[in-house]
């Protein structure tokens, strides 16, 4: 760090500032600057008011033409992310995104795991097990399709005109028969439809939470939620998940010394671990709900997708209507993903609030799509698509769990799910997922790593293996290379040895 | 208030309670007292704690059975609006949506104007001057139907797989090209899908504006931007509008006294007044803007349908790419209102923020209908679609205005803007337009009230008359009962005596 600078409390060098240039790759090396110092602003390394190495001392450091620096540092300011200043130097200016409400958790790389698994998914060469959601069904696609093509055929005009933020009637009307036949008694009126279950998640947590409120979540849970719970400020209470759901002592204390305005659960094939909650902890869950004061929100992701053993009610249906249970739910992680059509069935008491909320957020989704949606459930040829879609992925789950147990280093453990399209798998002691995850995706192998699903206190050896895109045929070969990476990972000192196994 | 009770300071009784039953309806008297206490709940009139009247007091009073009024409170106890206590007597309970933000304006009914307006749009017999977008031309929806059957005909699996956050390159690529020839040079890395313009305008405030951030907009603005600033804990600072944009003056103070997060501007057309920000003005702003280091955010709405005057140039397409100017569009105000999407071109250093609130939204925009606007906009029909649509709606405008002018109270202001699909009247002193809603829609005619346009000291005395959906055939004659109603209002002190005329 410089001594005597004119800026002593703003400008103050990285001690490090690794950059690393690669000639041969073919992207120019003031892009490949430009960009790794952008990353490094992203990720936080280097903060506002720190001030950039100058131009020939970089240029020297990394062996290359100070022309290529001072070019890379010019994009920069143009793009806003530095700035010269007077007193002389190149500084980093605040990115957006940095506020943070009071007893937030600091913003971490998190809320862009969405992105990174969408291009994993789209990496040519990769076998990407990040996908928790399933490949449509032809002959579901087809359905939609068949139903698009009669919302067309019908006419579209009634589309064009904003809609109620409620949601179109007719998908109200077919989603309170769908639950019906799953045991939810609702109403139409109770069922505000969303761009997608995360959507409804959102609006729930930004209804209920102000920043420093307590919420309690599974620990670990699904990182939309994190990040959702993270940007309202939330204060993030977790509870151990035992093999039956939340760890109850652990969720009694809570409850009784924080006040919380909210426990989020996610009771069946739980994302990431594939924990289902069982009845009895539903009841102790709803009973203690009640006793505090505290609304649940329900996240019944894809219980549809079981595979063994029988299916439990939801907390919801479990409770009177009058209970404060936020129940949400998506299309996408059973039938159709990427429709983005999901819902939420709220209480009574919450609906005026949540659906100014839902109005304030996008006004209304979009129209015709709800309406194909409303079709696809009312043709009710879904129960002999989900039957197939549970054949084949039971299938693939059963062949995933004895690769992965046969392939994977002694002391890992892997959760074995009644149902859903994720594996939870822990390492053995002494590994770190999260070095390995670039390593990985060279190798052609993809995976998800376990920090994003925690609000604090990684566990830096867990992982999620989802199996949602991963077609038959390059199932083995996908396991062979993450056994293969997961080996890599062993510490020498741990690595079994042929003689004492 | 009843004395001694047991609650003393929650167990308040409404000094009055007005309840308005109408037996002719056809809708249960206990189905009707229901709602009415739910609205005045909801309208915050019957606070947390209140007591209801006792049954039998209640039924008295409304000359009706008791058991009509003990079904209406079970129903109500049932939904969780009020709870029975130990100590006796039927209490509200808090609804949601109460919790508020430090330094933040009061919640009030504003939030649903949105849901208010849909339903007058679809009311029976109502002629609605509420739709600020204007009726798909009939070509227009063909095409876009052309678009969407092309992408099914090239098969929708592409689509059945969660997409990224930034949006569809295709339509990324089409909105550059459409923004270049209006004037505003921009890439597709700087364009982020949203669903619907109203998305793009709470995610950059999300981004930029925490509880107590003091927000600079213009007085009146549009309502959409009012709720969201509310609902972030905004302290709002509005700007009166000259007949050329924004007092500079008050803008200027307002930049040095309060140092804001934000500028919201909508200088074209703007809604709900019409004024169109000059080029110098918005030269100003933007020179005020960078002096003090505050971002821009643009909201263009529908500058295309100008029927008067040259089309000035975006403060977006005025400022270097480096400056702060958030530039937000939907595709609903101008071409096909109701498809949900929008998008918000956006400075760089704002945008991997901007991306982990969209993701955390809606993860990302149905990839259909973007795909299908992609196609839209590629095929290049619309500027034929658009002079035909600036032809009629030039043509409404005219009419509006003339037979207005002709017809309403004397002291009336008419604002008449060089395009957009709405007129800003106020009406002379000593009126309230808020009084003459329902009034107003049993009349068979209905029109936007001012209130929901101001953050602050509405001018109770203005509306908005929207021309977006008003059919030639009914256009006199929504006129003549518009002019009548307003001439009601007229309080009798200051109604134009003939003989003085």
């Amino acid at each position: 760090m410089a001594n005597g600078e004119r800026h002593p409390r703003q400008a103050t060098e990285p001690s490090t500032f690794k950059i690393s240039l690669s000639k041969g790759n073919g992207r120019p090396l003031f892009v490949q600057l430009h960009e790794q110092i952008i990353d490094r602003i992203s990720a936080g390394e280097l903060t506002a008011g720190a001030r950039l190495p100058p131009v020939r001392r970089l240029a020297e450091q990394l062996g290359i033409n100070h022309m290529t620096v001072a070019k890379a540092y010019k994009d920069l300011a143009k793009a806003g992310f530095v700035e010269s200043r007077a007193g002389g130097g190149t500084h980093v200016r605040a990115p957006y995104g940095t506020k943070r409400a009071r007893g937030a958790e600091p913003a971490v790389a998190g809320p862009l795991l969405s992105e990174r698994l969408y291009e994993l998914a789209h990496a040519p060469g990769v076998i990407a097990f990040v996908t928790n959601y399933p490949e449509p069904d032809s002959e579901c696609m087809k359905e939609f399709e068949n139903c698009l093509q009669s919302v067309i055929a019908d006419g579209l005009s009634p589309y064009f005109i904003y809609d109620s933020s409620n949601g179109r009637i007719s998908l109200r009307r077919a989603i309170v028969e769908y639950l019906a036949q799953r045991g939810l008694a609702t109403t139409a009126e109770d069922v505000i439809v969303t761009s997608g279950a995360q959507q409804a998640i959102e609006l729930v947590i930004r209804l209920l939470v102000s920043p420093g409120s307590p919420v309690i979540v599974e620990r670990p849970t699904y990182y939309g939620v994190v990040n959702a719970l993270r940007s309202a400020g939330a204060r993030v209470l977790e509870v151990p998940l035992d093999s039956d759901g939340m760890d109850i002592g652990t969720l009694e204390a809570h409850l009784s010394r924080h006040r919380p305005r909210l426990i989020y659960t996610n009771p069946t094939f739980q994302n990431p671990t594939g924990v289902t909650t069982s009845i009895e902890k539903r009841r102790t869950i709803l009973a203690l709900a009640r006793k505090h004061g505290v609304p649940i929100l329900e996240d019944d992701h894809n219980s549809e997708l079981r595979f063994a053993g029988s299916p439990i009610a939801s907390i919801r249906a479990l409770s009177e209507p009058s209970d404060d249970v936020f129940f949400v739910r998506g299309f996408g992680k059973v039938f159709l993903p990427g429709t983005r059509l999901g819902y939420v069935v709220a209480p009574a008491r919450a609906r005026q609030a949540l659906l100014a909320l839902k109005a304030q957020s996008d006004m209304h989704t979009n129209g015709i799509m709800q309406e194909a949606m409303a079709r696809f459930l009312a043709r009710k040829n879904y129960p002999k698509i989900l039957e197939r879609m549970k054949r084949i992925y039971a299938g693939k789950q059963r062949k995933l769990i004895a690769s992965l147990s046969a392939g994977m280093p002694p002391g890992t453990l892997i959760a074995k799910p009644e149902g859903g399209l994720s594996l939870w798998v822990t390492l053995p002691e002494g590994t770190e997922v999260s070095e390995l995850y670039y390593r990985a995706v060279r190798r052609g192998i993809a995976f998800v790593a376990g920090e994003g699903f925690y609000a604090s206190n990684v566990n830096p050896r867990t992982l999620r293996v989802s199996f949602g895109f991963v077609r038959d045929d390059v199932l083995e070969e996908g396991v062979a290379r993450l056994c293969s990476v997961a080996k890599d990972l062993m510490p020498p000192r741990s690595a079994p040895s042929p003689i004492f196994t």
